[in-house]
């Protein structure tokens, strides 16, 4: 990607409307755009991004055995009549009538619908268990939307539900989850807590909370100085009985045992081996996409922008050619980088050094490739590793070699 | 992927809710599911081939320079009031009040946010021209949905948008758009039709439609049994004055020359090479995604099913195995057959031959491929495809150079 041709347009000033760092480095770069309060759009940047949680997410999903579809955002309220959720949730519920008089919601979750969809197709135990998830564009109506995409009214997540025929399917699913979760916050590059205590909440059953911590974080955490634990809603550590420290978090991700709840309110049944109808025993397992992108950028900074790690970032290399007559000598370069494998952004344009190494440090590609004039007599490139700031200077073979190690290539 | 483990659950009879062809085959398939009248969730099958169209799609739009992006749904009713906008599609805008009472519509269509976005990063010509496409769930409030996907009141679109400092330019981009619609149509598999008249409405602007000849369509389109050619609102044609025929279609892509009617209005200017202020000048090309999926189909099947053309197919291969004890066999061959590069899925279940085959018609993946009684003394296979109907035995070997072949792989 040449960077001149790209539609990336940083800004010079802190944007005012910004409320944290994730939120003011997201606008700067031209990452995201600001539609409305609590309201954005995806610019080539953020998208690309997003496109990377989201193929990670899906590499998990797709190992653990679930089967990514894809639900309707409108869903008619009777759904949500029959689990009385139409009430509980009324505040952070958007709906409207559409002409056919027909009272539409737009989907806050997915219980219901996924549910419905289970009801319709599912009749035995020998189409059990299952696994369904999807990556979709969620709506709230939101009271305080702030932290740019951490708390918004329109917002990317990754739901996922299984459905079992006993409780120990649904133990077998629910620790699949777990262990996706931990491989996918960890390849986004995220310090993630996950909550070890079981919550009396959602009647009575079991769910784990997936946190990173952060300055900006809504959650409060208690973590036990002793043994290192973390835990909700408890004063003191219930495995060692210290003082439990608080701790801000942004929550990142939540897994839930169900039950029978959303099956027995819909009816959704199965016969089961011995001939007799049971509830289909569900779990629901979500991610917040959008929120992701902000919790890696709220933990992955310095005073001149973003650091992406590696497994995310937009580009792997962004390519600085500093005279404009080596833009032969930099684009031959930076095709055997993309030959390579590498995704590589090209600042070719005509701007002041200083210029280009403010966007390269504020974009956070994780290495930026510095072509200068010194490049015609020592035929060297440097190497700034974005994250440590460390230089190296480089033959291009020594660079492409590099570039492979780093990347396991 | 294993068809007993899959989120695979066709139906015998026809749904009462089909309207056509495809919406019936798309339901009997599981490819889709019916949440409410005009409101579709897609399952695994369906998002697959969702999936393969869009890939199509990003991988024509790229190579013609355009930039994806992912506009929100939800905008605030002030910018379709700057256009007029608000009115003219006041019968199809979804919108509401939030709790903080700010009246918000559910885009069905983004002309005036991406004008808002240009209006917001680009001031001088040395910025443009750009692209911008998104591949986005768009929201109608459809006075009659029907026939599936072909019309719904929440549907997938593909919308870009040109911008360029003159009307040249503006004909660069639309010409590139043009050709760009014309390789993922025909990549898609899809006969269709390009309307070669330039239309008088939309404010004396030129447009294309691309249709697809088809019993549902609700289009007509007049073709001259001359010259072949096709025109739209005409009675005879303007070339060789021969009385045209009435045929009729659905509508797939649309491109239009939009001018600086939203850039004027929104004020979305630029400082040109003379240092003057000007209106951008726009384009916007429209690809109906999700009745790409319809119109496939429509043009695609026989009495048994669909068949999908290789480019989209949910799997390259279905792969039955007719005999329980052959499954360690047939599971090294779908195993081969992945190893290759293959999408297969693989027809384990212990069920009689005649429910698979009927599945394998109905689903409409390309390649059948079956093994039998037979293998153990003539170690063949046989290939069924699904097209012709056309059968051979082979052997593995013979099998994978066949498929390579077909593939170009």
């Amino acid at each position: 990607m040449q960077y001149s041709k790209s539609f990336i347009f940083t800004v010079r000033e802190d944007p005012k409307v910004a409320e944290c760092v994730s939120h003011k480095l997201l606008l700067k770069g031209s990452f995201l755009y600001m539609v409305s309060s609590g309201i954005y759009s995806y610019l080539p940047l953020g998208l690309r991004v997003l496109e990377n949680v989201s193929n990670i997410i899906r590499k998990h999903m797709n190992a653990s055995g679930a089967q990514e579809i894809l639900m309707s955002a409108l869903q008619p309220i009777e759904i949500w009549q029959k689990t009385g959720r139409d009430e509980v949730l009324s505040e952070v519920m958007l709906r409207f009538k559409d002409r056919k008089n027909r009272t539409l919601v737009l989907g806050p979750t997915h219980e219901e619908e996924v549910t419905e969809i289970v009801k319709k197709h599912i009749s035995s135990y020998k189409q059990l268990p299952r696994i369904l998830y999807q990556i979709q564009t969620k709506f709230r109506d939101e009271a305080r939307p702030r932290f740019g995409v951490v708390r918004s009214c329109e917002f990317i997540m990754k739901d996922a539900y299984s459905f079992d025929v006993d409780e120990e399917g649904l133990a077998r699913n629910y620790e699949a989850m777990r262990s996706a979760y931990q491989a996918i916050f960890k390849e986004c590059g995220l310090n993630f807590i996950m909550t070890e205590a079981e919550s009396g909440a959602m009647g009575g059953n079991v769910s784990h909370e997936f946190m990173v911590p952060a300055e900006i974080g809504e959650d409060m955490l208690c973590e036990c100085q002793k043994c290192g634990k973390h835990f909700k809603d408890m004063s003191n550590c219930p495995e060692c009985d210290s003082k439990l420290n608080e701790r801000r978090m942004i929550e990142i991700g939540h897994v839930f045992k169900l039950g029978t709840k959303y099956s027995k309110a819909q009816e959704a049944l199965f016969i089961d081996k011995d001939g007799v109808r049971k509830p289909v025993i569900m779990g629901c397992y979500g991610i917040g996409v959008s929120r992701v992108l902000a919790a890696i950028v709220e933990t992955n900074y310095d005073d001149k922008g973003v650091i992406w790690p590696k497994s995310v970032s937009p580009f792997d290399v962004q390519f600085v050619c500093l005279d404009e007559k080596l833009i032969p000598e930099a684009s031959s370069m930076v095709e055997s980088l993309e030959r390579n494998g590498f995704n590589v952004l090209f600042d070719e344009r005509s701007e002041p050094a200083g210029v280009k190494f403010n966007d390269a440090y504020l974009l956070g590609n994780p290495y930026i490739v510095i072509i200068g004039k010194n490049y015609a007599s020592s035929k060297k490139i440097d190497l700034e590793i974005r994250k440590t700031r460390q230089k190296t200077s480089l033959s291009e073979e020594e660079l492409i070699n590099f570039l492979k190690n780093e990347y396991g290539k």
